[in-house]
C-alpha cells in the first residue's frame, strides 16, 4: 500500500485545543500515520509520494448526520411551504412514486454534491437503501445508512418494513472495508406508533446498533405527542427505552430546559439542521443550551428538498452566525465550536468518533484540503475563522475518504457528473406528474 | 459601440411579476437595448456580437447598500466579540493607523471580492474616499460613495471631516462617467451630535444629494440615545428632519411597530445586513414586518471585518431562510422577493432604480450570469429557487458593468488578483501592532 505525505499545508486537526499549524500529514494503508512538522528529507524519502500543499489547509472531512440523498430529485419542486403541507401535499405523493430507479439517481446526485462540498460521510436515512449503498461503494464515500420507516398503514406493511430495515442493517454493516455502517431508524414519533418503535429498539439491541428518529422538529408535531400520549416527545421515546441504547436525534428544535438535561443525561446524540429548520419555518433550535450542559451537536443538511442543498460548509456558517444573533450574544457559538461540529461532533454523533472526525494518527484518512487563495481568505491572520465565516465550498479542492482521492481540483474522480445530470432528470421526468 | 446579444440563457429580469425565461438580452452602447425571446437568424445578423449563454442564468447584478470596504484588512484580525467591544477596543485603533494606503489596498481587496460574487454595485461609507473612487475607476464596478464621518473630538476636527465629505461628494458625484454617486454621511446617532447631523443634512439639501446613516443596530445603542435625548434612534433622525430628504439607514435592527411606521410613512431605505448582525450578535430586523408595511429594504453585507465576506448571495440566502426561522413561518420572505432585495430593492436604496436593478430596455447594462450546470442545480424545477438557496457564488461566471465586461469564466479582467493579495498583506504589516 502506498506511504504519502502532504506537506506545507495548514493543518487544522480539529483535536482539542490544538492550534492550525504549518505542517504535514502522512498516511499509510487508508490510517493517518503521521501529523506534525515537515519531516527531514531523510525521512521524507521513505515515502512513496511527497505532495506539497502549500498554500493549502487540510482538515477532516465534513460529516452530515442526517438526510435523506434521494429527495433531491425534488430540490426546488415545492419551496416555501410548512411542513406539514410541504410533506403531505408535496413529497409524499411524489415519493410514493419512487422506486429504486430515483433513489439510486437522487442518491446519486446527492453524493456528488456531498463529495464537492467537502462531506466525507453522510447519515442516509431512506428507502430502497441497497441502491444507496451500491451509490457508496461507487463513490468512495463513507455513508452511516438505515432504511427509515414510516409506520402507517396495516400491521403487515409495518412488520415487512421492520424486517427490511433489520434484514438491510445486518447485511451492509461493515460492507465496502468498513465505509458502510448501519442503524435502525424508527422515522418519528408522529408516524410510528410506540409498539412500532420499540420494535426497533429490540432489533437495534439485538443487532447491537445505534437506533436514529426525527424528534421534536416543529412545535406541531410536539403538541400532537402531547394530544396522543399526554407526554412531550423527549419524555415519550425515554420512556419507549430509545434512549437507553446509542441514539441520534434529527432536528430537536423544540426543547424545555428539563428535556435537554434528559438527553445530556442519556448522552443522546443531536443531528442540528440549521438550514432545513429555517426553510421550513420549524424553528432554531436552542443549541447554546445543549453545549452549556455538555450536548456535542453534529450538524446536518437533511434532504435537498429542504435546505435546498448539501452544502455542509454552509450549516457550519448557519450554526456558527444563527445562534449568536437569536441569543443576541456574539459568543454563543464560536468559529472553532462550529467547525467542530461539522467535523468531530458529527462522527461522534455517528458513533464514529473512534475512526473519523479529526487528523489523528491512527484514524482513517478522510480529509479535505481548502484552497486558501482566494481575495475573501485575505490577509490570513486566523485560518479557522476565513474557513467558518468567508470560504465557499468551491475553495475545497480535494477529498479523500479512506487515504484514497476521490476528488482532486474539484473534480470528482469516482462518479461520472454528466451521466449523473441525465439520470437525475430522466428519474424524475418519469415520475412527473 | 458594440451592438451585443446573449442568447439561449434563462432571464431573470426582476421586474415585477415576470418570470424567468428562456430567451435573450441585447445591449447598444451601455445600455439594455433588449430583453425577450432568441431573436431571428435575420435579426440577429444586425448585432457585431452574438453570445450563446445557453446552460446559464443571467440576471442583474447584485446591488450590496452598506459597507466599509477598507475594512477586509481587518477580517478575522477579532471575532466573536461584542459589537461595542470590538469597535472600540479591536477596530478603532488599528483603523486610527489607517492612510490611504491601508484604505487603497482594502478596498481593492474587497472590490475584488465582490466582483468575484456578483456585486455589480456597492455602497462605501469610509475615510480616504478618494482612493476608494480611484478603485471603482480602475475595477469598472459602479459605487455609492460617502466620506462616514464620526463626530467625536474638537469642533475643528469635525468642521474638517464635514467639508472633506462636501467636497468628496461635489467632485465624485456622476464621475466615471456616472459610475459614482455620492451621498453624504454622518456615522450614526450615537457618534454624531444632533448638531453635527443637522450640518449635513443641510449640506446634503444644498446639494441634493441623499443622506447615509447606521441605526438602531443594537439595543444597546437604543438605550443609549434614549438616555441621552430621551427618544428613541428613530424619533431623533425624524425629528432632526434626516427623514425630510431621500435618506438610508443601515441595519434598523431594534424597532417598534410605530418605528416601522414611520420608516415606511417618510419612505425611508433600509439596508438589512443579516450576516453581520448575526455575527456581531446585535439581533435580527423585523423584516417581514417592514414588507408587510410597504419598505422594500436592500441587503448588505456591511464590512468584511464583521461578516466575514462580501458575498451578497450569502446575504440573499440569510434574508430568505433566516425570517422564515425567527417567525416559524416558512412563507416569511419567499425565494423572489429575498433575490429582489438583493438586485432592485438595493437600486432603490441607493436611489438607482431608475439605472439598475432589473433588466429592463432603458437601463443600464450590468448583469451577471450563473452557471445551471452543477449537481446542486439539478433537477432545474425552479432557477430562481435554486439560486437563492442551493447556489454558491462560485457559480456565477460573467460580470457586466455598464455593458463592459469586468469578470469573464470568473476571471476578473480588470484588476491584477496576485498584486491586490500581496498589497493587502502589506498594507496590514505596516500597521500591525
Amino acid at each position: 500500500m502506498m506511504k504519502q505525505i502532504f506537506i506545507n499545508a495548514f493543518i487544522i486537526a480539529m483535536t482539542e485545543g490544538e492550534k492550525p499549524f504549518k505542517g504535514a500529514l502522512g498516511v499509510e494503508n487508508k490510517i493517518i500515520s503521521y501529523v506534525g512538522p515537515v519531516p527531514t528529507d531523510e525521512i521524507l524519502h521513505t515515502y512513496d509520494q511527497v505532495i506539497d500543499m502549500d498554500g493549502k489547509a487540510i482538515l477532516p472531512g465534513f460529516v452530515n448526520t442526517h438526510g435523506h440523498a434521494a429527495m433531491s430529485l425534488l430540490r426546488g419542486y415545492a419551496d416555501d411551504l410548512p411542513l406539514k403541507t410541504w410533506l403531505e401535499e408535496k413529497m409524499w405523493p411524489l415519493e410514493a412514486k419512487f422506486t429504486s430507479e430515483q433513489v439510486r439517481a437522487g442518491t446519486a446526485l446527492s453524493v456528488l454534491e456531498m463529495i464537492q462540498s467537502g462531506t466525507t460521510c453522510f447519515l442516509d436515512m431512506y428507502d430502497h437503501m441497497d441502491q444507496v449503498a451500491e451509490v457508496v461503494i461507487e463513490s468512495g464515500i463513507r455513508g452511516s445508512l438505515c432504511r427509515g420507516a414510516i409506520g402507517f398503514g396495516s400491521e403487515e406493511l409495518r412488520q415487512s418494513k421492520l424486517k427490511e430495515a433489520t434484514e438491510f442493517a445486518k447485511t451492509w454493516h461493515q460492507a465496502a472495508d468498513g465505509r458502510i455502517t448501519t442503524m435502525l431508524s424508527p422515522h418519528s414519533p408522529y408516524t410510528c406508533s410506540p409498539n412500532f418503535i420499540r420494535q426497533f429498539i429490540e432489533k437495534a439491541v439485538e443487532l447491537n446498533l445505534p437506533v436514529h428518529t426525527h424528534m421534536s422538529e416543529t412545535a406541531a408535531e410536539v403538541q400532537q405527542n402531547v394530544d396522543e400520549y399526554g407526554v412531550r416527545p423527549v419524555e415519550h421515546l425515554r420512556n419507549l427505552g430509545f434512549f437507553d441504547i446509542p441514539s441520534l436525534v434529527a432536528h430537536a428544535v423544540h426543547l424545555t430546559e428539563e428535556e435537554i438535561d434528559i438527553l445530556a443525561e442519556y448522552d443522546v446524540k443531536v443531528a442540528h439542521n440549521p438550514g432545513s429548520n429555517l426553510k421550513l419555518g420549524s424553528g432554531i433550535a436552542p443549541i447554546p443550551q445543549m453545549l452549556k450542559k455538555g450536548i456535542r451537536p453534529g450538524l446536518a443538511t437533511d434532504g435537498a428538498a429542504s435546505n435546498n442543498n448539501l452544502d455542509m460548509l454552509e450549516e457550519i456558517q448557519l450554526a456558527a452566525l444563527l445562534h449568536k444573533g437569536v441569543h443576541q450574544d456574539p459568543e454563543a457559538v464560536p468559529a472553532d465550536v462550529a467547525l467542530r461540529m461539522g467535523t468531530i461532533f458529527g462522527a461522534e454523533a455517528l458513533f464514529l468518533e473512534k475512526e473519523i472526525g479529526t487528523l489523528e494518527v491512527g484514524k482513517k484518512a478522510d480529509f479535505i484540503t481548502f484552497d486558501l487563495s482566494g481575495p475573501h481568505m485575505y490577509p490570513q491572520h486566523d485560518i479557522v475563522s476565513h474557513i467558518v465565516y468567508s470560504a465557499s465550498r468551491a475553495d475545497i479542492q480535494d477529498v479523500y475518504v479512506d487515504g484514497k482521492a476521490i476528488m482532486l481540483g474539484r473534480k470528482c474522480l469516482t462518479l461520472d457528473e454528466e451521466k449523473i445530470r441525465f439520470e437525475a432528470v430522466k428519474a424524475f421526468e418519469a415520475i412527473a406528474p
